[in-house]
């Protein structure tokens, strides 16, 4: 802020000129008070400069509305959405979501600090405010291959980058508990951190707590969340397209403990967000579960802001951004308008902000490369057994289940078997041509034929690929190389149907109206190769390959026991 | 913190090595739930690393008792105390008041950044944890003469500090109002800011806040409160010497603002820290108006540590620092034990921590500097009328009356009258001896004989005298410039009792203890020149010469009128 800008905003506070905007009559959701407050709201230079009577050069009677501040995403992976920053701006801005914290962890784990530089580039470009939070765990783990390598050093000088906060998801806890150099020279560079607590002990949290760490969005039990609470945690209730904790979380918050609780997606598809909403889903939500709404208004946006020390945000009040949301009803949080930085952004549902110019892609593009593969590349030895680690799904849930079970063998390698539901997949290493591909055996899919891959496989983002056939999958892995990145379905050896991921094979060059229309053709032929509809099978795939989530898992280095944290084989070797 | 302690505590957190200090058993108060919790706390290198159980080197059995984080004063002028931050120190942290932010206003008045220097240098030697807001005001206004000025180019370099947060209360609102330059210079430091908007309306609340003014301890109203609190103020509720808001401002809290509410002492008085406490007094008064215990603790702790951005304290959680006190009683607020940094430092009220050496003062004494007075310096002309602008005070409070009535005139001037309780006031300038001579008329001191005198006189703090007598207005003037400072009771042209306070003319070079007993001696004294008992007769005049508070105030400039923000002569010329 100059002199100059202050001086004005200071003249229009005190009325001695007309506000740039100023909203009538409207009941003000104050999180301050918790309270609805009723004045004018002065706004000059996109900052309230007033809560009283005023006179503005635009004026907007809002009797019988309510203003509320614009909502935070507390935790977001922008890439989950496969659209771009901008793309994704014009999303979420229409659900009432005028800041996020983005954690820009998938891009990094294909293409490192270029990755970093794409998304913050792309971010200058939006309406949307997006503070990021740097990732701290490239690669997830030892346990995999990623594109890139990120270390405290390298973190170093985007942390001096404006709209930087600090380290995200630490989700590496042995390397916490360990106390591993690399480790606490990440949680030495003084900035706020964001934890990845899934699954904690009370023991772990009492570390997680001594190294600093403040928030976590990986609670799926009341009492884990109350542990966490108690011990001065920030708990985001998280609600993704495939992890769902809201519902059970809210059973937790009390008008009490609600200032340390947030809202967060982690990771939403864009069809769920266009569909279902961002976090003004979580508000609206926690509403119907009983919450008073100006409580869920408040966590979704102030409690935020506090947690991240946007001072100037999520709330109504004089030197506050005017990023604000009118509703025409309170309860249902129904969005008439958006008002960014005191600019009209989204009307009913709707984007009308400006547009600006694509940013240049060139150093995110064309990171899939693979070795040559053969038929043979996807045969599981079953080394003499007939019981095999299996995978077990849950739908719209990261964590799985370890099965031991028969499985079908022929000439001494295991196979898929459409009968038993039991289907081969893979994880191939796509980013240094390596020849690592790792091999298991997974439940739950359906697929009755053909095969689904995709680039998109937390958080390596390896090509993860699940099929009936080795064919298949082999097409599929082959399709995924030619289209740089993406999602393909195959069939008979064809690819059916695809989605094109150009940018580090996890986002769309295309508009999002156009890459949610390519996302309805594919769900339309997951049903011609069988595929269950009762949830989304490419974003169950994409989590099979994430390490730091319970409890089977696979890699490009083979199958991943969770409860050991080690390799395993697939055959049950029993002695 | 280096890599070594991080990695310790993180063992000690993990239980791989036993913690410094563990207590056992007792109930602890959650700021973060509301509720009371239990476990073992554990403590190592004087952070708490974790709460379940543990093993400690030294273990404390706390069964029946009450375990709540450290007491943080919000806002405090330590030379209020009489005492140096040292001394300070020993007093407050048998209260429980592990923190404070001070403000060191009233030595930068009279020292300067060498004022400064001082304050930061002993606050070093203190184990209670003093943060500093620098001084935005000095002098406080244009209408008198202090002892330094202090512009942004000043502050810069202490800006950039350990222990210091911002800057301290902006209370020159006319500045602010009209943009003018230095002012807006300091507010655009780029810290936080802290308010004092004693009186300001809602428009003027406005201006505040847009200027990014973060706190108001100038409340006295319900109503006050709420309109600063809906606008985003964090309110401070001050409970001082003087100035006594506390009870007026607890009918204002709710639970569901008070997360915005802080407790502070401001200015108050060593025997009334002594005696009453410092804000251990304000939370236990809250508890007992039926503020709910942990809300009125985490208004006297972690609702501050919040607001001034300190992330390590005001709370009992891994990662904060183990500044912690042991209660006998909840609602009694009893401290039995006081932990600084995992060390006990006060038990019962004793202080039992360590002592440092005393730091070197030589740069902020001698600061008495007066010009030569006569027997006619302290005339006031009554200019052919016999009716005056008369200064009314109101005991504990630092508003003053603005009355208008007769006044005794003899050879045309103004005198005292012991009577009518009409007494010569005056503010003798003594940075500079530049002569200047500010006289005035004050009803409500009710001495009889005799005169007071101190150079303790916000803000600017030139020497400050009431007296039946010139001569004995003299007489106190001149022994305060052979003490180098402090308090003085005159009777009969003698010295009656005195108090030195040879730093800076504010602070005693001597012990706590050993001011206390002085402070006595004082208060007998004063009964001997018929001083009423009711109120402090030095406190109720050191702040006679504040020109931002209403209504009617004295300056080495002469009388000002704070209604019209102006000097008016003392003799009112009817036309």
């Amino acid at each position: 802020m100059t002199k100059a800008q202050l001086k004005n905003r200071i003249d229009v506070a005190n009325k001695q000129r007309k506000a740039d905007l100023v909203i009538r009559n409207a009941s003000i959701v104050n999180v301050f008070t918790k309270t609805l407050t009723t004045g004018d709201v002065a706004i000059s230079d996109g900052i309230i400069v007033g809560i009283g009577d005023y006179k503005g050069v635009k004026e907007i009677d809002a009797t019988g509305k309510f203003l509320a501040p614009g909502l935070i995403d507390a935790h977001v992976h922008i890439e989950s959405s496969m659209v771009t920053p901008q793309q994704f701006s014009q999303v979420v801005l229409p659900h009432g979501v005028t800041t996020v914290i983005a954690d820009p962890h998938e891009i990094a784990n294909v293409s490192g600090t270029n990755g970093l530089e794409f998304m913050l580039m792309d971010a200058e470009a939006t309406l949307l405010d997006i503070q990021f939070m740097l990732p701290s765990c490239v690669p997830a783990t030892s346990f995999e291959n990623a594109g890139a390598c990120l270390a405290a050093e390298d973190l170093v000088p985007f942390m001096r980058r404006d709209g930087v906060l600090g380290l995200a998801e630490v989700m590496d806890f042995p390397a916490v508990l360990r106390g591993d150099e690399a480790m606490l020279d990440k949680l030495l560079l003084n900035r706020q951190i964001d934890g990845h607590a899934a699954g904690l002990t009370e023991n772990d949290i009492n570390v997680y707590g001594t190294a600093g760490i403040l928030t976590d969005h990986e609670c799926v039990t009341k009492e884990e969340m109350m542990m966490r609470l108690e011990r001065g945690m920030y708990v985001m209730l998280r609600e993704g397209s495939v992890a769902k904790n809201l519902l059970a979380l809210l059973e937790g918050v009390t008008e009490q403990n609600a200032h340390r609780c947030l809202f967060c997606t982690d990771d939403k598809h864009l069809d769920d967000m266009i569909e279902e909403g961002s976090v003004d889903y979580n508000v609206r939500t926690a509403i119907k579960q009983g919450i008073h709404p100006i409580t869920a208004i408040s966590m979704g946006s102030f409690n935020a802001a506090q947690c991240f020390g946007l001072h100037q945000k999520g709330a109504i009040a004089p030197g506050y951004d005017a990023d604000l949301l009118l509703l025409d009803d309170l309860e249902e949080l129904t969005i008439a308008e958006v008002y960014k930085d005191g600019q009209l952004v989204a009307q009913n549902g709707r984007y009308v902000g400006t547009l600006q110019e694509k940013s240049d892609t060139a150093t995110v593009k064309d990171t899939v490369r693979i070795a040559e593969l053969s038929k043979n590349s996807f045969q599981i030895p079953a080394s003499g057994s007939t019981k095999a680690h299996i995978i077990g799904i849950n739908p719209n849930n990261l964590i799985t289940e370890h099965l031991m079970q028969e499985a079908p063998v022929v000439d001494g390698f295991f196979v898929s078997d459409t009968e038993k539901d039991l289907l081969k997949i893979a994880v191939i290493e796509r980013h240094w041509a390596t020849g690592n591909i790792g091999l298991g055996i997974v439940h739950g899919f359906g697929l009755k034929n053909g095969a689904i891959a995709t680039t998109v496989a937390h958080d390596s983002h390896n090509i993860i690929a699940v099929g009936t056939t080795d064919r298949d999958i082999k097409t599929a892995a082959e399709a995924l190389e030619n289209l740089k990145g993406g999602l393909v379905i195959i069939q008979d050896g064809k690819v059916l149907a695809s989605l094109p991921l150009a940018i580090a094979g996890l986002m769309s060059e295309e508009p999002f109206d156009v890459v949610f229309e390519q996302l309805k053709v594919l769900d339309e032929s997951l049903k011609l190769i069988g595929a269950p509809t009762h949830f989304n099978a490419f974003l169950t795939l994409s989590f099979l390959s994430l390490p730091v989530i319970p409890k089977l898992k696979l890699t490009d280095c083979g199958l991943f026991d969770v409860a050991s944290f080690q390799h395993i084989p697939v055959a049950v070797i029993e002695e």
